[in-house]
């Protein structure tokens, strides 16, 4: 899984049948220090994220091992959003000291 | 998922008999910032999208999770096109605007 | 999908018993330019391609998704011959004129 | 596989129920020469591994051939502590000279 | 797939009970004119291969389509000993000639 932060999100009406009612988002990836990358992914949200949200998301066949996501043509999911984050021996985020 | 702009299309004759009748898609990958990157990908289309659109592929073994490219040797799929786009609050792309 | 060019051709007799009598492409990547990219990748012919065909190939699951390679230990398949490619309105590559 | 260094863990509690009460690892991804690049992976743990401890994760659906992240929302998992390793006729690395 | 030279092997203990017995080798991968890229993989031994020798190896589920990888969390088998490579009309490298 990478770590990344919901930064947009996505509508779209032609689309494939799988997705019907799924919530795109649009996530920016963000390295081993909480700095953003230049890379991002779209990804349907498992979990209830939301804007600003810093959160886990996993590709590949993965992304389809959620009762919401089975059998859909998608290959990026948000399956958790990060409370904590410790690194090192420090922490380096804390959801709600933001 | 990836988004990307549909810019050209191929036409294969010999080719796996799992993919007859399939619409080859060039499809130019685009960053976070709606700019054209130097990155493609060929991906069949699963949603009718033609030259120019604004679309999401999927890639991988996801890409053959629509009733087209269903046990197929294709790893890309297009299967959104992209209606509308909203990012750190403010709208990056709109369909129907162009 | 990825386009490349078939520029060799690998022999092992030392293999895994899933992979008998396959025929092992070298395939240099191309861009979107239908240049060389400084990439390539060892794939199953499962079309009868040969030396300086451009061609389409197919990556991880679903380059065991052909009679030929189905359970096999292949993550790469060439299943397209490229016969034409059109792009922004204009004619890229054309087999035929070569 | 891939080598990397355990160097954190995060913490989440809004997350997919494929992935109640696993372990969230920080893993530094390590070159050939051992030394960290600048690329990590968040895996869960599969072997008990520690802080600090230099680990084998495999990634994709190949990540969720472990009894713990079977069917889970899964595309990393640290699989194997490494204990020695030996390159070019001498020794990278030997876990309990350290 | 790609090509790779035998530099290395790993020893682990503390791993999943799906990697017993398993060799584990440090494959360099090499590029397309047979020099060594700055990128490596440990790759599970599905041949018989040793140190020194040009190998391909599969990743991902494709990883796991041998006799000694079914169901293992394994992303990467080598499954060939290269014998010769023939490229552009010229032999890049043949194995009794070194």
């Amino acid at each position: 899984m990478q770590i990344a932060k919901i930064i947009g999100s996505l509508v779209a009406t032609q689309k494939d049948e799988g997705l019907r009612d799924h919530k795109l988002l649009v996530c920016q990836v963000h390295n081993h220090e909480n700095k953003p990358k230049d890379q991002y992914v779209i990804a349907v949200d498992a979990v209830g994220a939301g804007p600003g949200d810093l959160v886990l998301y996993a590709t590949g066949s993965s992304a389809r091992q959620t009762n919401l996501t089975k059998d859909r043509p998608c290959d990026a999911v948000v399956m958790a959003v990060v409370d904590s984050w410790d690194q090192d021996g420090s922490n380096v985020y804390e959801k709600w000291s933001e």
